[in-house]
């Protein structure tokens, strides 16, 4: 309902100055408390657009609303609600009923703020590149728009790994390995990206560790490199894991596609599939100094992860995952205007 | 919970009187203000139950509920409720496994109110042309069913229209044209039936524009004729384009099929594709008197109106969906006996 | 949120000690009042997650949540939710996205409760048998877990049913038949156990009446006869069905398949419709002693019961449902440790 002229979208963290993203940790952290139960919100309306499934982020969201007096309305694409356009100019012949112009047109008249979910195509590496849909979300909407991930980002992830750490370790600057695992199909980038990007935000040394051929987006590795030096921390990429584990303080863990398989889905999968010696067990663990295990999840045990990692002492995946809610709150906050 | 005998049922804007459409009209513009914000519905219960897709419908009827401090249940037939059966005396041993009877008296004893969306079947003429499904529920509800869109009618939509063209001309007596439009697909009848009925209640001279063969169901063109001549409006049909965009203040675009071919999904698809000559493009809009563009969306763009004219300075279709919200909250407190 | 050892989980009714019992059916009297509609739960959060779909028990939770103040989410596995592995030490290598122990393991720090709708599989008995789904979720969980139906129970069911009965003939003990009838498809044992267990509890002659070859899980009906016997009560079996009709307060008809066709579809579903003498008529209810008629819905009309009788004046399958909606907000505070 707002007529602002710039709505204070969270698209992407590599758009968020150093002093957002510290503001949003502060405020998660107040939020933890008391705080987070308080009608901050009362009467404000914010709409969950979901491309995909989703457990952590639609949960988080809902109960964010309720407990600061907001209202959450979700909406699932294909269930229920009508199949979305998004390109300019085309005639919509075809199997889309609605344009992304009318329908966040309608929604923004009706609600303060829109998260939307939209995972990579995989198909169209160009379209996933520029993210494509949020981004046309984006400038059809007049109230603020919410990535809750998309083909390049997944913003509220990063927040929430990035306070998990400080919490865990106290906001010293530690290593922290992005750590590629093998998986049973290709998956996304955004959520590598938004580790990397939250760890490099908080001033980490960040180290990107993977196999041969599974580069991140070259221009989120240099927003990533620009942020942390500013914060004094570095960004590296490596495919000698032994060399990664070493001295790290945060094993972040992680499966995701290799983009010059684009459109090739068996390729695409065989490769995610090539390196199973890249799950995280306990002898990976036990090569680094004591790190704790993050991951985004969900996680698939005995691929990605085993066992003995994950119920174990070092893992901190639940903490993580309920940051998810308190960093929520307070992007809600700051999109609606409202100080935390 | 309601023990009345005669919930207070809104099924189709032929059955509605003209100073009950005048007063929700009215309400609908107290409830734009301040008022639709105030708790009018406090603890007050509204399902929703959509056999059918929804965006505006969905997100209007939950918001207004919110708005007003009441809670609306969102029930999805086939996204986990059970398929539902409305035929009497029945073996039920085929895919339906709960009876509108039982479905909508349990809802009955758990909500204040109900809204269903039951689009026509386009297989069965005589279920549609009765509104089967949704006067079977109605009989079957002993709290008040409002129409989210039924075979013949959907009266929220018919509402918002007149609503629209009342705040944009300010209450004269004015051509409307409710233009049919190309489509991909043949579509249902309410939307063009629900223009017809609303803007005929508010007394304008309504033309309905088509190709042959694309008539509206003869029993809602009669309602509409007694509705508008009672205001001192008329009703007409023609098939000459060019006649009815002239002097016309508004045009209401609208895709719909052909009754004729009813049950024969190819002839009847190819019957909406051939006359793509009706696509509302600049030109069309440039014949007539500066008129409006309303569509109730969702829209194809480029098949049913050019861009350049949803784009344009004439399009109100977003104002018309935003006043869904406003005309629900009027309905929803006319369902639950309460003045807004 | 809670911090708690033990939560106070509700799984079956066979482990709810007769006071726990007799204290919900108390509390969901007096929630049946003013009391119902008061903020007991005022913040708290409850979580549905559906495996399965839900009219009823959804609508009685979301509705009940509200009235008391909370908020219920919910969660549909398969429609916009992760798939979900529940066994334990097995490599995520299939369809299962998440585990419970991660799914649930989230939840618990976002919620305050969490109910969970998952049917039997009818194709592993033995893990239907174990309950193993819910157990599964149980001990992932650590806040408290409420069956919404699992594969051997459905406790608020067998709860409403006990508290409808108690309703209509005053606390008295009556013969009661558990009544099988015929279907289109085999169905589980949930509901014939949940009633079993419940009118055990509250004390009564408990006939369950079946064609031979459907018995019920011989661990369910042992547990029922404990209960019913500390209450006075008895349980009993038969195939005599008219025998089972003669002296009957109470016909309680409920479909249900036959444990030892497990695995071997076609051959179960023709066992459930190789009996249809046994459908509830007017003939049936005649030879009872002035019975009142229940079911759980949803219910298969021509099939399980002849309209007649669902139509008819000893029907009260309404009120027996209206009953989830009390009994639900007795079973919430119960487990949000609230005093209703």
């Amino acid at each position: 309902m707002s007529g602002s002229l710039s709505p204070r979208h969270l698209l992407s963290l590599a758009e968020l100055s150093p002093a957002t993203f510290e503001s949003l940790l502060d405020a998660a952290e107040r939020l933890r408390g008391p705080r987070g139960r308080e009608p901050l919100l009362a009467g404000r309306r914010f709409g969950m657009v979901f491309f995909n499934a989703s457990l952590r982020t639609r949960t988080a969201f809902e109960v964010a609303s309720f407990d600061l007096g907001a209202h959450a309305v979700y909406l699932q694409v294909g269930g229920g609600l009508w199949s979305l356009e998004h390109r300019s100019g085309v005639v919509m012949d075809g199997a889309h009923a609605e344009h992304v112009k009318e329908g966040f047109g309608v929604l923004s008249r009706m609600l303060d703020a829109v998260g939307v979910r939209a995972f990579a195509s995989l198909t169209d590496a160009d379209e996933d590149a520029r993210d494509a849909v949020i981004r046309s979300i984006a400038a059809a909407s007049t109230v603020p728009v919410l990535n809750l991930e998309s083909a390049m980002d997944h913003p509220h992830q990063g927040l929430a790994d990035a306070l998990t750490v400080r919490r865990e370790l106290g906001g010293e600057r530690v290593k922290v390995v992005v750590h590629w695992a093998p998986h049973v199909k290709p998956l996304p980038l955004a959520v590598p990206h938004a580790a990397l990007l939250g760890f490099a935000h908080a001033g980490h040394d960040v180290v990107v560790a993977h196999p041969e051929g599974f580069d991140l987006e070259p221009g989120t590795l240099a927003s990533a490199r620009a942020l942390a030096e500013a914060r004094g921390g570095t960004v590296s990429v490596t495919h000698d894991r032994a060399e990664a584990l070493h001295g790290a303080r945060v094993v972040y863990a992680k499966a995701w596609g290799t983009r010059s398989l684009y459109g090739q889905p068996e390729a695409a999968t065989a490769a995610v599939r090539a390196h199973p010696e890249w799950t995280v067990d306990g002898k990976a663990m036990a090569a680094t100094d004591e790190a704790i295990f993050l991951h985004c999840l969900p996680v698939r045990r005995g691929v990605v992860v085993a066992d003995e990692v994950l119920d174990g002492p070092q893992s901190r995946v639940l903490d993580q995952a309920e940051n998810r809610l308190h960093v929520q709150k307070a992007t809600l906050c700051h999109a609606m205007g409202v100080e935390p």
